[in-house]
């Protein structure tokens, strides 16, 4: 395990989907910050299972106690301790039983790793895992947007064939995506892609989709060459949240097909500071923020938990068909959102506070 | 700075393009392990400058040299020092002359994050930074190889929108990559992708492309979730390296686009152990390896050198036009292969011996 | 801040005095090993105020929670979250009066450092903040104790002038240590301490001594050169508890005053394996366990707070007569013995650990 | 192996006796640094063998070079790399012949964890292997003194049973200290520790000693609490040299022995700032530096290399007497003054530049 990310704005998060509680402790974070339980549910929130009808119909509160770090609405410049409850608290004891890995789920490979494994919903492959990202995420962001103005936001960009078209990074807001149910801020498609959702969701289904995000406001000079490039850091948060399978930056894998006599961002005088005219490259050059809009894309594929009935085998070897029950989740994507803008925060954070130990900023 | 990459196989870099030398220093490597300059070599000399005409013209040896950490042929535990000498260790003297920012370099953002930077050639931008990596991954490599049989092979993808078929990522081999010198097993295709560099070098312009590349014989296991999943540190990695726009695993970006039903990977049992029928995964479960090869692809985008003149601005904002003179590499990818190969090994060896420290393996 | 100790068993901490709770986040616990509360609570019950008449009349019962990485009594390999609640949690409101910063306490750093404190009780300097130590360490050592048979006993050395004579490292038990409420094991002098212990307590004054620990079935080769050796890794340990001064390990300062000749300890063969005579080196050779028992001893200062009246200046410079009213703890030492075992602990796992990566043990 | 120090200014050191060369590799220094090699070498030619006739008659030149991250005289920001040369390039082929460990040399436990050792000189348990801590300790110290004005001075305090008197830590100067080859202030008591260190090397014995160090000028505020408390990180890179047994700051263990009403330093307004009457603590309150002069005590053991017969036993059990040939440094202390301002300079560096992450300093 490794559940501890970032240099010196440092999340540790714990918990899994069946034992007390699961969260965070934000080490690291600056002192004399304003920051109370209401600046963090918000994202929470957005987040949570059972906010409408095309995500999974468990319900869970998911509300946060601050447990450390903050007295009298400041933050001591100690450990921030972040708790959330879980409801279903009873695991199950599964010994005995017949033990089926679900295709594509991480059972087979915790099992093989650990020799044990959570008794069911996931463990700490689960979803719920991201709670703690989630809410240590807020107070990154917290920090940027009153530090540096910096404004993160993400939205769904396809499900499945079905993409958005017209969304502009330089403007697009939380407020704007957050009009329909899948976070889609072009209306038009926003629809088909509910109805789609809604369709798999009842075939017992399940669909892939992709998310984008940007990072404007973010100062120049941030990313640690040459391991921690800002786009290296943003590519391991963003590969480490559950379901991902890529992710690009500006003009990503269509930039592989381009020319440098078009692909390369001039520069020009604009607002006073160096600017590039277009911006290929998505905001960073060597692995360093230019102070254009960061900008990345990321590949969700389709949840692994499907209602369909599957033919597999069980951990011996035999040939099993495999019929899921209860719930799930037809696409993670709408959910997906808060997630990726609380882990490109933390990253955008940690790589602030690493660029002012320079003494710059 | 962060040139340190690795938890317990870690490797650190230095060097820049016109210093004394580049190198890296290996801590971690296991003790036991027979190692000569000769076991590195051949993948600085399948990433070095000047091998073939689709490369730049300056032509560097960059023999490596092992400081430390081998007597009589043996690794001894110790920190194993790799030194290759500089052929150019000459900086200029840029103080007092106009500083025109290269459009999608790092030379910019190197001056504002540091407020000083290399002279030419791209200080510690450059691709000679990746000596370093090369130098360490090979010495990775051949402990995997050793002890689990690893295999690890990279090849060029596609050049522009030129694609390779019929490449069988189970038996492809690092021989049949080197037939030709665009690294690109499909040879009708690599006749394309060659005449096309060749052309664009002529006429001073670059092109981007794509690497794949399979990691087989990985143990089940590898892997420290949840924030050092293998594809995360594998995304890092690679997006560490410089020109990369993107990096997918399995069925990426074009798994979003697919249902559960068909991405689901069922188990079976061959071989005489579990095994997945598809790979869509892509070699790894929750963030930890299944077994099943390893399989990612990586967008590089065109090198930012051209000789085309380009309308920018100097660092100062005036308006001027760029005509830059001398070599420019045309495309990356063929000398990115053992790059990548490189930072694949760095990866798996790093985790290979967290999960030893469980007692497994 | 860096609440974060360790690199594969690693412990985060988080609390101070006046928030909702303390507690750790263990990461990197060995799965599979057998762990509830009970196995947990003695140790804290050891550190716990209130619990003779020589330590603060403060009584909180300190009852620790796992709130996750355990399931049906075994640990599943994923962080151990662990919570005390605080029976205080109700921070005062300071603002607006004058600040006058303790002599010898924190309280004037810790506004220096980070422009605020927490209201009362030490904040994060607090000894509380040792709860988190204690929890993850009582897990530390079940792990070693079961894998390895490992004994870590530490036990009250000196209090003042008065010095423990007659303790046998290699004989010495953590019940033997307990028989007495300072835990000194020479009978004779533990009365002694106790009665000077009462006396300044009930003088407002208070007094430093020293303790000693030994930890025995350690394996032979743990630690990580150079930076890592064992005893610096013990030194930053125990240096990172509060009040301590000094640390030294087997002759330790005497050892300075001593010949090469004498000091030397000599091979022989004992008990079928290669052992030294004398162990003067106490237990570490090159920073590596040497298979012979771990001995060192730490300096604590006498505590800060202290109800005689003290002539100093408040924030502003201004001179003051201070008076502390309320309880306070007039010699850490009985208490510390938990907490010094504590991490012990915790360094020697995750060097076993560590150790454990290279296949080796 | 941990070979690398250091949270934002970080070293990573390598290099045995008998390699081609030892050096270090510092990442994260600070740009527009004035850098060269002659800021180095000064306190190298402190530290190497064969400076004076109390120390071992190996005469060593250890000429540093800067491979990298430097730049017509100024560090860019990006890792400076260093190398000395060794002279004595040859390892011996020991296999076959019989293994004596020597008794308290580190022979004994590299072979056991890591199956194999350096075949002569102590490999990476040398002294060698501090003189890339020396080098890339010169670079801290220049960053601080140019920044912070900070004066780190380390001075001989005792050799066996000989100790200094009368040395003022807020006054003595490191010429003072090289004004006799021992490098103890005190010049009555220095000419009868050079007296005791001939007479022992002549007998082919060897002595212990003690080396004290002073940190001026250091900024309020360095430190992280709680594991790495100032005193925390300057205790592991104490205890991380060679032949360290012990490590006291401040009052040290004699504050074990003190009340506390006697032990608190009270604070006053002097030279326009609040500093504290007394300074018992060393310089730290809570781990952070206070903004007195922080002062700490090393002990050494008596060099485990001397040239009198010892009875022992090889590595398979058999008892031998082993009688050295050779060259030996009768006493450490004098070598290891340059070693421990290396190591001074080291942490607060890296603690200056986290505490600037905070936009302090």
């Amino acid at each position: 395990m490794s559940s501890t990310f970032g240099t010196l704005f440092r999340v540790t998060t714990f918990g899994e989907s069946h034992c007390k509680g699961v969260g965070a402790v934000v080490d690291g974070c600056p002192p004399q910050l304003k920051l109370s339980e209401a600046d963090i549910q918000p994202q929470l929130d957005r987040r949570r299972p059972g906010q409408s009808r095309l995500t999974t119909d468990r319900n869970e509160a998911d509300q946060v106690t601050i447990l450390s770090g903050v007295e009298n609405g400041r933050t001591l410049g100690t450990p921030v301790a972040l708790l959330v409850a879980n409801k279903d608290q009873i695991p199950k004891d599964y010994s005995g039983m017949q033990f089926i890995p679900r295709p594509s789920h991480a059972e087979y490979t915790y099992q093989m790793k650990y020799g044990i494994r959570a008794s069911s919903g996931g463990g700490r492959s689960s979803a719920r895992e991201t709670i703690g990202r989630v809410a240590a995420g807020a107070i990154a962001e917290k920090y940027l947007q009153e530090t540096f103005g910096t404004q993160i936001v993400a939205w769904v960009d396809s499900v499945g064939d079905l993409e958005a078209a017209g969304v502009d990074q330089d403007k697009i807001t939380r407020a704007a995506v957050d009009q329909n149910v899948v976070r889609c801020p072009d209306e038009k498609i926003a629809g088909k892609m509910a109805d789609l959702i809604a369709r798999l969701k009842e075939e017992g289904d399940s669909i892939g989709g992709t998310v984008s995000c940007v990072c404007r406001h973010v100062p120049v000079g941030l990313g640690e060459p040459v391991f921690e490039k800002l786009e290296a850091k943003l590519a391991q948060a963003m590969l480490s949240l559950p379901a991902t399978k890529g992710f690009e930056i500006g003009s990503g894998f269509a930039g592989a097909r381009m020319r440098g006599s078009r692909h390369n961002d001039p520069f020009e005088k604009r607002e006073g500071r160096l600017r590039t005219r277009t911006n290929y490259a998505g905001g960073t050059l060597g692995g360093i923020s230019s102070g254009e809009a960061i900008y990345f894309r990321l590949a969700f594929k389709p949840p692994a938990t499907i209602m369909l009935p599957q033919a597999t085998a069980d951990f011996d070897g035999q040939a099993v068909v495999l019929e899921a029950k209860g719930r799930h989740d037809p696409c993670v994507v709408p959910r997906a959102v808060a997630i990726v803008e609380a882990m490109a925060a933390l990253v955008v954070a940690d790589m602030a506070l690493r660029q002012q130990a320079r003494g710059a900023l």
